[in-house]
């Protein structure tokens, strides 16, 4: 009886040192929503008051910039584990091999027949832009609006520079539809250009403001068209171009870039998470990623979601809840270059023995959340219509099929995983979106810990109920 | 026959010349859901392309603050007047006799025993404060957090400042009902101290940030109690000074401020409209306030739901839309100091051969649009939810009962008007509120432009649908 008295005292002091080690109370038990809720409450409560998230994002945007194969990427790296390690969560890296290219100086100006000087343009090189002679290019400039236009201007493109001068199309409620058709001349005029004889191409930046800030993003040079450099120009030099090319249609452009393409380097995603307490080698997947372009900080694309997703884990620890999956949070690299660190995580022999139940990606910034997309099986949506009564209460105003995923974990969607993507208040993504402004300044602490707490909910309830 | 053809010509001519005066188009009829798509549509085309909204809100901010009672508030009655006129609306002015209170110099000061001088707290006046005497109040501060910590204070306050430490509570999503809960102690916390023998009282400043910036608005004398001065002081100087009063409770505050109430003004409430034309005295009505408070140009608060106000009207009016009831924005004087210009157009003659079948009314801020509140006669909430559909395109998401209504319109809910209040995302609102950071630069054009949309699509259903 002493033994057991002596067993029993023993016990109870360890779950004074130890709450964790307690039995599963009803507030964490898998079934119950009542238990939902209060973890739910948890969340939210905590959140609201720390805005912990912003901590995580400051101290990502501190780092500078973090263009895959930069210096930058690496630090954030080692950052994040470090910070993922100090919350107590199980962390590891898993490598990728990642593209190195650097931005170099750009300049751009425009010298109007029988004007002296040369009047400068806002430009950035586009990612993967092959430089220039180190004197730069000169030519005359074709302005087009569209492909169609390029098609129409024939062989007067050959030996110019072609501006492809798209305005982001402001009537559309969905910002990144109004992306996604501007883009296009980003990512394939450049190709579309040389295969008809230009010797360069400048791009208007896709964004809905007039300011004097260019965009830069990633082109793709097609296999069997020459290379010829490209860059990003401002909307508000594209308008001023734009206008002097009408008067003076001799007007010529030189473009000057030292951007070049160095040796390939290795990289790493960087993985955290809390072990499921009864299905481990289910996970659920948060989802953002770690690299960003170079002309800020990228704080909004992405460093709010990496702050959001490890915001996320740290809100469900403090919460109590032990979950029944493995909630894990994926910071991907080289999500800018084409997105290999999530193609190399859905590839890895480390997948084997894991089943992803559920992924979800915060890649559009840190506005005030609307909702979840879901994409893939319906029924998987119809499910995840459940948990909206558990979201509402933190601002999730509805959980939908169609368009759920994203670049990175996209990869996943083939084993079967559902795919989620986060969509917060986007009317103003694209004003900062891979340029100068996209800086911690343009956060706001409470919205982007929104964003945390939502994903937080979700993936809890998901590692709690599955689907 | 000739005499009929030279008429049917004539007409022709006129039409021509005067397409309003063709006879009504099924795009504008009534009891066509096509034409009302078609009205949107173009409402919401127009509007995304020229962010007029923004243009009214540079030139309403530009003309500085716009205090009840002040030449700012004249300059902005003359100059919305003006721009209503310019845009061909049917305008004139309605009179309204306003406080003048103005705000003078403020400053507060800690002095700590045993160290020299006196450290600077960043404060601002309550509206309708009365002064402190030329050389200020110095006296020691009593902390409290509630009105329950004011009664236990007892005795301790008397020849005391009181000092009202309720942090707004970051905790609820509602930003608004956490705003409720903290203006209390600014509204009432002067009279409730000066019952209990206190000479002066300082109060935190409503907002949900840390920043040095004091948020400040209306305080109520109670007729019984003495008239002791109050401020609102900043965040941050509440945080600093909370610290400073635990560690020296014998610290004393000096307070100085030279505010004081002038003799009575006359304003005006400006309405513009766009006449019906089949039911003219069947009125929509769209509201805000014109005055502001005077540490900025109250962009948010409401120099916004003005120019939404003036952007519907002017979205309608291109829409081609000849509305078959009247569409009529007012713009309402001295919201802040007691909506006496709600009551005043509520109250006046004109009304008595006029029925406002809704009112609806902008005055959360500038964000992007969620829906809106839709308050007396569910049935009526009912009739609303059917244009969610028209609404949908535009960005809103739900129409809902509860909470509709303001404090300009206010007072027609007793002549059974339907009362409707616009909202808008506000989780960055209390930011602004009432402090020196409401200006221009807090306002993205888009966001703000949506709400316009919002408006005009609402006001147009309801001109031509009734209710």
């Amino acid at each position: 009886m002493k033994a057991v008295r002596r067993a029993a005292r023993l016990a109870s002091l360890l779950l004074i040192l130890f709450p964790s080690c307690s039995p599963r109370t009803p507030a964490s038990s898998a079934g119950t929503t009542d238990g939902l809720d209060r973890t739910a409450e948890s969340i939210r409560t905590r959140g609201l008051v720390d805005e912990g998230a912003f901590d995580f994002l400051r101290a990502l945007c501190d780092l500078g910039p973090r263009l895959t194969g930069s210096e930058g990427a690496a630090k954030a790296v080692a950052w994040s584990r470090a910070a993922m390690d100090s919350l107590g969560f199980e962390t590891w890296l898993e490598p990728v091999t990642v593209q190195h290219w650097v931005r170099g100086q750009a300049e751009a100006g425009l010298s109007v027949p029988g004007r002296p000087g040369s009047i400068p343009l806002a430009v950035a090189a586009l990612g993967l832009s092959v430089p220039t002679p180190p004197a730069g290019l000169t030519a005359q400039a074709v302005e087009v609006r569209s492909f169609e236009d390029l098609d129409r201007a024939g062989s007067r493109v050959r030996g110019r520079i072609v501006f492809f001068n798209a305005a982001m199309d402001r009537t559309l409620m969905d910002t990144f539809r109004a992306y996604g058709e501007a883009v296009q001349y980003r990512a394939r005029g450049a190709s579309e250009a040389a295969k008809r004889g230009a010797i360069a191409a400048i791009v208007r930046s896709p964004t809905g403001r007039l300011d004097d800030h260019p965009h830069t993003g990633i082109l793709t040079y097609e296999p069997d068209a020459p290379r010829v450099p490209a860059a990003a120009v401002s909307t508000l030099a594209a308008e001023f171009l734009s206008a002097r090319l009408r008067e003076n249609p001799e007007a010529e452009i030189t473009l000057r870039m030292s951007c070049r393409t160095l040796a390939d380097v290795p990289s790493a995603n960087v993985v955290g998470q809390i072990r499921g307490t009864e299905k481990p080698e289910e996970i659920v997947l948060l989802g953002a990623h770690l690299d960003s372009w170079d002309l800020s900080a990228g704080a909004n694309d992405d460093a709010a979601g990496c702050a959001q997703c490890l915001e996320a884990l740290r809100l469900i620890r403090d919460s109590g809840l032990k979950p029944r999956r493995t909630i894990r949070a994926v910071l991907f690299m080289n999500e800018e270059f084409g997105a290999s660190g999530g193609r190399d995580y859905a590839a890895s022999g480390r997948r084997s023995a894991e089943r992803h139940i559920a992924a979800m990606e915060s890649d559009r910034g840190a506005g005030t959340p609307l909702g979840f997309f879901v994409g893939g099986d319906p029924l998987a949506a119809g499910k995840l219509e459940a948990f909206e009564s558990l979201l509402r209460p933190s601002g999730i105003l509805w959980v939908r099929t169609g368009g759920g995923g994203g670049a990175d974990i996209g990869p996943l969607a083939a084993g079967g995983t559902v795919m989620m993507s986060f969509l917060p208040d986007v009317q103003r993504y694209f004003d900062f979106h891979h340029s100068a402004l996209d800086t911690l300044e343009s956060v706001h602490p409470r919205e982007l810990e929104l964003g945390a707490i939502a994903m937080a909910v979700m993936a809890a309830a998901l590692a709690e109920k599955g689907i």
